[in-house]
């Protein structure tokens, strides 16, 4: 039968979701390795977003086939008890036959958390990036409503070898919350390689007044990848929900 | 001239505070290897609070002397640099002669975070303890403030050898914040050895309907430390001010 479930890790000491030849470990291979604990050794989990280096997951959805004679509350309880701590299984439950999380999914929604303080903050470190000159939100939100709709997002990342560089993005929007801290939402259909972290390192500095608010219109306009601004950090970066049609 | 800081710490990969013989690394090596690097190789750090392993701190207040011949600012920025992402220093400031952050002391305030859920969460591991049953903070908050006057702790640490065991708590409370996250609070003019986490386990099971409310005045008035509860995790702790007169 195949399962689902969501998925929430650290993805600090992980080297991406994905399993690869030459870095480990990955979220992968600690979920097929759970599952080798509870009697599954050859059974390969298919996740939502391959998340990089150091990016979190809040809801990142898995698939996997499995032979179980238990319940899926059993199974839920055997794989956690066999994950690492830095990585839990939520909602775990059959799905219908062929459900694909990536090729199914609707929807990606990201979130980017940054805070503004002259100095670090040591707790928090592995979740969110440290600037030091302050954000107006306004501006950085009035920049963030050109990426909304349907474009070719050359100019913010990469897609995979023979995909096309279009993506259709939902929402885009900068919260500011208490200390300093901003999160940036953002939803889309699906997401190019560093897309999210491209689009806040160009994002910033207009919120920070260093570039004009139609500076990320331009660079969007441009499809030029070398226009875009730095890419922000890996850490504050995290795939807090992925949308299914149902 | 001696120069007083406040620091804040992820205590994670930290074997506690105070400088071990045979354990390695702790936030004082940490701090005296960063004075080193900026020219200072023989300068020891004084700190207010000895944290355990695992046990973080916003408000740790340190102590040191030093010949320095640019502005306070410069000496924060060039420790700063200096130290690892996961200790940061601010407000460094020439002290009074002879200020010592522990002697000196009128109060120190902990607080210690947990929360409730069926799975534990990947992106709290590190921050906050994980409980699976339900906290009635009002339970809990009765059974705290029994703690609250001068009297023998005895029950829930150990002094210093020479020490006597009498402490004054001036505030202990639990506050309920968003999605099953309890907060509990706790001043005191000092606290014995694991005293916060001793606490902590004690009230826990009260909260959870698994001991009456008259139990922590009972194990206080006991003095005898068999009778607390399970010491709580070192990770929900975080040594959050320290106050001095003036």
């Amino acid at each position: 039968m195949r399962y689902r479930a969501t998925l929430a890790y650290d993805g600090t000491r992980f080297h991406g979701f994905q399993r690869q030849a030459n870095a480990s470990p990955t979220v992968q291979e600690a979920l097929e390795d759970a599952l080798a604990q509870i009697g599954a050794p050859e059974t390969g989990v298919i996740g939502a977003g391959r998340t990089d280096a150091g990016v979190h997951a809040r809801g990142q959805v898995i698939a996997f086939d499995l032979t179980w004679a238990h319940t899926a509350d059993d199974l839920q309880d055997a794989l956690n008890a066999n994950l690492p701590p830095d990585i839990a299984l939520r909602g775990v439950r059959p799905a219908r036959v062929g459900f694909h999380p990536r090729y199914d999914a609707l929807q990606r929604v990201y979130e980017y958390e940054l805070y503004v303080a002259p100095v670090r903050d040591p707790l928090r470190i592995t979740r969110a990036w440290h600037i030091k000159n302050a954000i107006d939100a306004e501006a950085a939100n009035a920049a963030a409503a050109s990426l909304i709709g349907e474009h070719d997002f050359s100019a913010f990342g990469s897609p995979p070898q023979g995909d096309n560089p279009v993506r259709i993005v939902y929402e885009a929007a900068w919260v500011a919350d208490r200390d300093g801290t901003h999160r940036f939402r953002i939803a889309a259909n699906a997401f190019l390689y560093r897309m999210v972290r491209s689009i806040v390192g160009t994002l910033v500095p207009v919120g920070q007044g260093r570039a004009p608010v139609s500076e990320v219109a331009e660079v969007l306009a441009s499809r030029e990848r070398g226009r875009a601004g730095t890419t922000a950090p890996a850490h504050g970066l995290t795939l807090t929900q992925v949308c299914y049609p149902e």
